[in-house]
């Protein structure tokens, strides 16, 4: 890797006025998001941070979860609460109703440590390739549960009554990937021919999943 | 730096065999804290890990407030849940009676960010010096409010019923330094002469102090 | 987070026993891993340590593709490459047969930048929620194609004669989860009510999807 | 966590163009503090830095100690010495004048390492809850001590001539939270109500902490 | 550490709006180097975002050795791939003519994992102080060696043919440092005082050394 | 990287017993290295630790600089202070006779923020490639430079006393490698036709070196 041709000069002069560094922890106080056209500086200017900054409300207000999977979630990430910015955290109310399911996902960026507020919730995760165990257990309220970073997971609510979680999710932007509406109802579509060898399925039932997702 | 002691030379073959190198992020899929006397291993041995090791019950039990402050801290940390050893993230349930006040304090591992699930919070916390702004904001249910990692911060209950809060915290360990606890109940104790200089008090409210705390 | 309760006070001692703490980058030139059995030391004594233990060979050799799928991965972790022990980099060769697929999976540790040493590939990774957008791209000889860390993504084989492809990872285990065997595969299954609600499926095509898997 | 609300989709595409992501090492030789309204790079131009961007000059000037505590830090931060962004160390001299104290504080985002170049120094730090352990010393001329990140801890110069030190911080901008200033000097003040009950002091000794402070 | 000076106040103040703080892992899917002049966003806009962000071709073509040292190397850094900003990984291509060498350098930003896809290199690298310990190892088509981040490293073609092999780095931007050059080359060239007493070597020889580099 | 072949099984099976994964940060207060023989835990019994653990005598003492290069490093590094372990800094102190050298040498794991406490030195430090810059300025008492993470840099003693600097390093184990001793002093010798190739210096020259160093 020494000699290095003329197209890395100009590539590092680049990367040096394009790329960022950094501690791996904060580096002040706090950083709150700056509001978009209000300069050029990442974090807000400490002298304009008031207390709304760092607050958020409506966690107590259910979620509409008149939708085909019967459940809502509702995100309180950096993009809601801009005090957020570079912290870690975030956090998350679900609701589900009777029989409902958050479908399976994953959040590519943080772990989620979910506690039940009300009602019976059957959660599950699968570890990785070779094994693919699937980890389940029925959860009431008061229970904790721990999803850890990047494995597919799910609740169901397998009560009588509506169910509410909180969930507390180690990153500021934990992202969500969703199997089906991933897998099936991408843009543009997945060739179905990827499909029909990777699920063994047949191209009607491909063509059918598309039109669903 | 360069041509450097043979004290140095035993000194690295001693750091090779007790200190440890890691990616910034996880290396497998968890890392459940092995019990003490189970081997050499950190991890649990996957092949034993089960859905338990993930799982904490009783976050739904109000903690015991009758203490001077007035309130409680449940924790819900990698020491009570083993599966989140490695995964960043942590709980503690909060419990405040009225008038009763989670003393000022900071966690110098995470960020805090806390959930007002019943009654009325007023909080706060201050940045650093030289500043030592007060950020200050009265919560209902369904507030949230985020105090950034190394800050002090409190909670006070200003309601008539008891308080009830979730607060998740960015690592596995927050920890937590309660100002008054550790000013001026350390053990042994401070000097007085640092106290003094420190805090403009006579000798007698800082004996009075120690008496307290 | 202040006045904590006595279960803290034995959990904070055992944390202290069992997790670990470290700089984000690595603490020494190199930890090999140590071959069980060898001490309680986790890097190899490096007194002990030989240029093989940054070896491996057989990356010339093609995979067997004579399987449901027509591709096969050959992993370089540090499993296999013990010198790879804390350096964040891991390698894989991938052969797929004529229209084989290496079917929809993602890395939860790692970005893979694929270089295709022989054939034509058709290759696509998915983004997160809301958008799952569709990136594809083929692929001749010597060209570059970057999956970003936590995506899912795919690769086929779409031309006439075997393809072969070199696949850097940035972890020294980066998993995968390969999606169909982990949703349709787990063990134990998950619950077919799950799974019909999530992807709008009859029964009797999830216990076909089940029996595949 | 995977179907996500509307709000969500706006609060990703604007979470893409406000936070920022980065190795948790360096990615670049240095990134040199870019000075204000020198257009938009967070690095200044490689071709533009200057030996003189990586020095500092004065350390050997002893700092002013006529102060109500007979003591005074001169910092050697990113803010003092533009060549330490992204590189996670600083530097500080401290000056006490005898029985001077520098007044317990903490670093919220850094490990001291304090060299005693003169005089006497009593010093300590206090561990988190619930120990609260105080470990202290006497340092002379050569002496070296560790105040672990986060942990309150100060200096006292318990001899007869004044005392001078050099720290080093792991952090480009460790911050400094001095107990009393942040406690009893917010701006706005922290309402009595918690100090008294946080404190066990009654209203007249807070209202005098206050105005002290 | 406490009462800062008043040139710690408009620090802090510089600081805030100059400085990044980040989680240690990536905040969104990716963050595709925004080209210089559109917007001040440091990710380009994902709605921009395309297929051929994340593409690079020409790895298959080899590189010019018709230099003294008889190899040549290509980058694919995210300065090359723009896709690969904030993913922390890279690639090039290595190639070196019969009994070219390509000489002793390091990467002070990531490890190195070879692959020879052609020809036979022996390669090698030394350990820091006090040992200066030299791997070295003879490979052949399909063999693997890693170098560890920050260490010295060499590769060089023994066989008869021309030598071609893909080099993974765990950096988006590695770096490189030939040794050879920067001690010898440097501009402007470090006082041959140094030089003589470091490397032993009479005036003459020091300046014939500046005259090659 | 989907359907993994066996021996991918058992290597994750092996993986989760012998990595580590961690926070990026600290995960307890502190992690006094624990002595060799006295149980399995990296971290000594925090009940066991005492404030020696933190400290270290012996900065005020000239190191011995009659050798070759005339110069001397001493380090106080975890290896010397076991309380600095996980805290990610560490010290030494540099002393210089005049016309001495601490010859061309750089820190994989550290940068260097370097204080004059008597003495004129010259300091430099060269860029990586292509540009390999050289950075020098001449430094007196007071004088504070920085050496960034990586980069080869060099100190001279051009005054006519002793020069005694001390030098704060951002690891707890930052190793350092001397140019000539790792090239020209490795063990066992990289072969001379590297070496001839790589500074273009007849095999007489090459042998003189490996004869000095």
């Amino acid at each position: 890797m020494a000699n290095l041709s003329l197209i890395l000069l100009s590539a590092l002069a680049l990367s040096f006025s394009l790329v960022f560094a950094t501690d791996p922890s904060t580096l002040q106080d706090f950083c709150v998001t700056n509001p978009i056209g209000q300069g050029n500086s990442v974090c807000k200017d400490p002298k304009l941070v008031e207390a709304n900054d760092f607050f958020f409300s409506g966690l107590h207000i259910a979620g509409n979860t008149t939708n085909p999977s019967g459940s809502r979630v509702t995100p309180v990430f950096a993009s809601q609460l801009p005090g957020l910015n570079t912290l870690g955290i975030s956090l998350a109310r679900i609701d589900i109703a009777p029989w409902g399911v958050n479908p399976p996902h994953l959040h590519p960026r943080a772990t989620e440590i979910l506690t039940v507020l009300q009602g019976t919730l059957e959660v599950g995760f699968i570890t990785s390739n070779p094994e693919n165990r699937h980890f389940t257990k029925v959860l009431q309220e008061g229970d904790v549960f721990v999803f850890p970073i990047g494995l597919i997971h799910y609740q169901r609510n397998i009560g009588y009554g509506n169910a509410v979680a909180i969930a507390a999710l180690s990153s500021q932007n934990p992202g969500a990937i969703t199997i089906g509406n991933a897998v099936f109802g991408a843009t543009p579509e997945i060739f179905s021919g990827v499909l029909t060898k990777a699920f063994q399925l047949d191209k009607n039932t491909i063509n059918y999943l598309h039109s669903k997702f």
